[in-house]
């Protein structure tokens, strides 16, 4: 599994004061503590926090002072993306195009320009797709137009994008038969990624329900999340899942 | 989910003394804990204890005289079992068959004359298939021959065959793609069952990796299990992965 830590988003009370701040101990902090409970990249959200590019490269610069961890760089803007990506050390995971035109044309160049990683949400013009079909069909136009410019589906981190479950009950079915269904795009196959918080919320356990169905996106190919790498009994049950999926070697101290 | 209480049974020390002792106290008391947890059976047992098919007339009996929980009436001796389903008041389990012609020809003959449900292992004579595709025919077999005897599917309960984690590891995604599969049998689908604890046999984390199992078999369509009925971690998880299949309409107070 490829953790992404989703704590230094300015969603977070602490994150927001911490950025118009300019304190960086909270986002240090953060940074170590996922980075020490396993997080392979910390996500990087500077939300409706500010719109200026330098706000998101103080955040990633001040995170980079304090670990090695990769980041991923979490902004709908474009503008930001491109200039936060000259500021990352390591490889970057980007934090998303999606199906529409306008995005690909954009952002999967700076993917490739940059060598770095990027998620693929499976959304286009039109919204969210509502069916697997449909998930799938934009998942394969990212992917085509990525392997065009280059970029190996090492590279893609398709995201299915996970429903709440209280309010859209009936898409979860389609959610995890899309994520088999990407599993089937190439060989190696892309990763396959989600936001995993969405499917809990406004839910009364939603601890629970983050941790079942990771693991049960796990069991149809999902292979990455952005979540909460702070939560132990959501790293146990998805490193179970991985050695039932014969991903890792079972040691009775796996754990 | 039907969940299988697996507690009464003689590999058990307090029900292997209980039946020598023809005490029914202990039979009872886990009748009622199971029953008071959530099982939709209960797993009768003699195991080695005896092979007199009276001694698993009293254990039933017994348990009956506590509860009104239906029998899951577990042998591998036929004769036990034409003896067994007799004093069973309400819709049995019979638990099992295999796809082996003799066992299919003693067992399917009684599942249909006695109304009852039947657990069909898919092994056959030449032993636990190692693959999917092993596992689907034997499956095939065990369905066809009972809807030749006119048994429904809904009363066919196919059980893949759960392996121990830690000495098979590369068979469980074999076990999985072959649930995924054994949906595909017929409209209404039969039922899917395992015996989960042989999941975590000889393991330090049982109880993590039962539940990481189950949950995972719940998302390629598995709906029964012989288990741990009160292990609440473990009903818990399948509830939420009930949930997330759309088999239970979501409450906040689902568990």
């Amino acid at each position: 599994m490829i953790f992404v830590g989703e704590r230094i988003n300015t969603g977070f009370k602490d994150i927001k004061q911490a950025v118009l701040d300019k304190d960086p101990k909270p986002l240090q902090e953060w940074a170590k503590k996922q980075t020490a409970a396993g997080a392979n990249y910390l996500d990087i959200n500077l939300g409706a926090v500010s719109s200026k590019a330098e706000d998101m490269c103080w955040m990633i610069e001040t995170v980079q002072a304090a670990v090695e961890t990769p980041i991923c760089i979490d902004s709908n803007k474009p503008k930001i993306l491109a200039e936060a990506i000259k500021v990352c050390r390591k490889k970057v995971l980007i934090n998303s195009t999606t199906a529409a035109d306008e995005k690909l044309d954009q952002l999967l160049p700076l993917a490739a320009e940059h060598h770095a990683a990027i998620i693929g949400v499976v959304m286009d013009e039109t919204g969210t797709p509502k069916d697997a079909n449909k998930r799938v069909e934009n998942a394969g136009k990212i992917l085509a137009k990525a392997m065009e410019l280059g970029i190996p589906s090492e590279d893609i981190f398709l995201d299915p994008i996970a429903m709440p479950l209280k309010f859209m009950q009936e898409q979860q079915k389609e959610i995890l038969e899309a994520t088999r269904q990407f599993l089937l795009f190439s060989d190696p196959p892309p990763h396959i990624i989600c936001g995993l918080s969405n499917v809990s919320n406004g839910t009364t356990h939603k601890k629970l329900i983050n941790r079942i169905f990771l693991v049960m996106a796990i069991g149809c190919g999902m292979n990455a999340a952005i979540c909460d790498v702070m939560d132990i009994d959501l790293i146990n049950a998805a490193r179970t899942a991985d050695l039932i999926m014969n991903k890792e070697i079972y040691a009775d101290s796996y754990i």
